[in-house]
């Protein structure tokens, strides 16, 4: 018998990677507490994820393709990797045009998800190349990095490789500009974790940058669709530009419900640029495409016509109506903690509400004084990175009657 | 004006990816003989697409959860990202305890494409892996491995780094054992292009060598509801010490005409293990359950839930009545090829029929006789591989009548 055999080698950048434990940790944590206190009820403001059904347009729309696919006259199979020009030319029609962003149909890539988009673009960078992004900051942004070996080594909560641009009551929760320069850098606005909003100057500050020194924005905008006030920027390429420094990526999570469905997309435009190792020049359009048609096969047909009807004139008043439901709740949480004498971010373009602990807490302090003394939950700021502590977050996506409940029991205890 | 400024780093490595001209190609001279020939009709026997409509059983699961996803109590948002139970459950209870395979829940892992996995799975290889292809192959092995810069350098159709398998009438389409020790084989049976299986024995013969060398296997299964033969194997679990060497893909695309709504699974035994550049041990299973969760966001539910109706007592019959069509036409090109005097491998337990050129005939030039003779579109068996040259590609995937057709004209100018 051989003992020592060899076995395939493998990538050891993922030996590296730091267990994220956020939300385990939570679950842990929620798990004690149900055992202990059979008789308590416990309310969530942690989920990240909606709560109302879809809307009849979209639902329609899944009914209608399914009959389609039912008959060998309307079937359909593979389609273009890149997603039907019924769904891209629909993208471009409300999403872009009427803010005066002009994209072309093939600048725009269906996907499954902004999480899968957003961890598979990184397959695009060299592996030298360096990242910047905000803290706190949604771990796929660094984890999908860390897993391509491009972070160098973790210790004390950070990767060595990378830049960390803090996001602080104090900057207004507008990062400063990096000291060196870093190939990417990754922006989110309307942010997750801290549901603040770049306005049109500092995003402009950010693309004047990225055009003086040659970076790549990787711009997360899916939660653009909870912005109200007009004269924010829903996208990046309202930016004069932005279209030769930034990739930005959509859903139809949020917007529409889809996080159970699955349905988003990227805009790569054609003028984006780097560079290869011999100092040739790449187009990463041309870079997405080969990637997306060699890894993936497209959204399903009936999900890119459920797409589809959330822009028809009845799916447009529908998710309406349901992104009201979840302003109003995140309204009403931010009134609530600041009567109590709290200090809330975020929460009016965004599902997202950024509360600072009282009295210099820890987040995970606080979290438990929550959870222990009020049966509700939270999600800890220092979770989402240095920058987090002394925060939680807490979301608009549970029911206004639940959340309502919650927000009553804080009160009894804070 | 700056003119010189410097641009985002990117990954060199698609700077040298040979451009994939095949299905380009091919439609290009398409195009050109209708445009020379309006009055003539092509029939293709190259596409790799099902042609039939999904069966009952699917669209009622699809129309009942779509009517789930209707109402706040049912509704369903971020699933699992490995994939529901209901559905790893019902895989296991049909694809392999049958066959004596016993695998535990979550080592199946759902996703939206067997193509997405086998190119995503490669995120876990050392940069410095070693990979081995058969020749004709699949080209999205290769290209994704290219794509991280493991294949070496392009020349004269082939990648300096690569092994290659050659696969021809001379070996019975059965690969001999690689001269030096890859870190990881890709086999597909049944094979695309070629239609051929690998028996039990030879797939033993595969298993015993990488348990012997150290190598991983990927088992690309995407065609097995073909095999008729009870004896032939459908999993490369069948084979005694497999679940330590061999991961396995499957899709619900051939089975049950999936490629347009877009389900599959990949088997990930907790066995299999590999190194780190430090010699330590890693986790296969871990490192893709690390992959998907931080990449992916699951499979849609309304999806899942079709792919469950699959093995639901009516999917069973309704699929094997769609694929005894898909047989029963491969099975017709098979005898009415052979009554022409050619020589044809595959078709028997795969919809592809692997038909030898006569006379020596180049691959690019038999396309081109059936094209500007008969009006008939085959797959150019170069465009696979080098070893793929006097051969070409023939599919079982348009309708018996048109394929019929496509036959008679054959007949009549070979």
């Amino acid at each position: 018998m051989q003992k020592e055999r060899s076995m395939p080698r493998l990538n050891s950048a993922f030996a590296g990677l730091a267990a994220n434990y956020l939300f385990s940790e939570i679950a842990a944590r929620v798990r004690a507490f149900r055992s202990e206190n059979p008789q308590k009820t416990v309310i969530s403001l942690g989920i990240g994820d909606v709560s109302r059904p879809l809307v009849p347009a979209v639902l329609e729309a899944l009914h209608k393709a399914t009959d389609e696919m039912g008959s060998a006259e309307s079937f359909r199979g593979y389609g273009p990797e890149q997603g039907y020009a019924f769904l891209r030319r629909a993208i471009l029609d409300h999403d872009f045009r009427p803010r005066g962003v002009t994209l072309d149909e093939d600048e725009v890539f269906i996907s499954d998800g902004a999480k899968s988009d957003v961890g598979n673009f990184q397959d695009l960078f060299s592996p030298d190349a360096v990242i910047a992004v905000t803290d706190p900051v949604y771990p796929v942004y660094v984890d999908s990095n860390a897993m391509s070996g491009r972070c160098g080594t973790y210790a004390g909560g950070k990767w060595s490789r990378i830049i960390y641009l803090p996001c602080t009551a104090e900057n207004g929760f507008e990062p400063d500009l990096p000291e060196r320069r870093p190939d990417v850098i990754y922006l989110c606005s309307p942010n997750n974790p801290t549901g603040t909003v770049l306005s049109k100057s500092a995003l402009r500050r950010w693309v004047d940058y990225a055009r003086r020194n040659g970076s790549l924005i990787m711009f997360d905008a899916a939660y653009e669709s909870f912005i109200t006030d007009p004269d924010q920027p829903r996208s990046i390429y309202e930016i004069e530009g932005a279209d030769e420094v930034a990739v930005e990526f959509r859903s139809f999570s949020k917007t529409a419900g889809f996080t159970g469905l699955r349905c988003a997309y990227a805009v790569v435009p054609k003028k984006l640029k780097g560079t290869a190792d011999d100092g040739g020049e790449m187009s990463l359009h041309d870079m997405w495409l080969r990637r997306q048609t060699t890894k993936y096969n497209g959204c399903p047909y009936v999900v890119q016509r459920a797409a589809e009807a959330v822009f028809s004139t009845a799916g447009q008043a529908q998710i309406a109506h349901v992104l009201d439901i979840y302003r109003g709740t995140a309204a009403m949480m931010r009134r609530r903690l600041g009567r109590m004498g709290l200090t809330a971010f975020g929460g009016i373009h965004s599902p997202y509400v950024w509360l600072q602990t009282p009295g210099g807490m820890k987040s995970w302090e606080f979290f438990d004084l929550l959870l222990n003394k009020a049966g509700v939950v939270c999600t800890p700021g220092a979770g989402f990175g240095a920058s987090g502590e002394h925060y939680v977050r807490m979301t608009a996506f549970n029911t206004p009657e639940n959340t309502l409940a919650a927000l009553d029991r804080l009160t009894a205890v804070l």
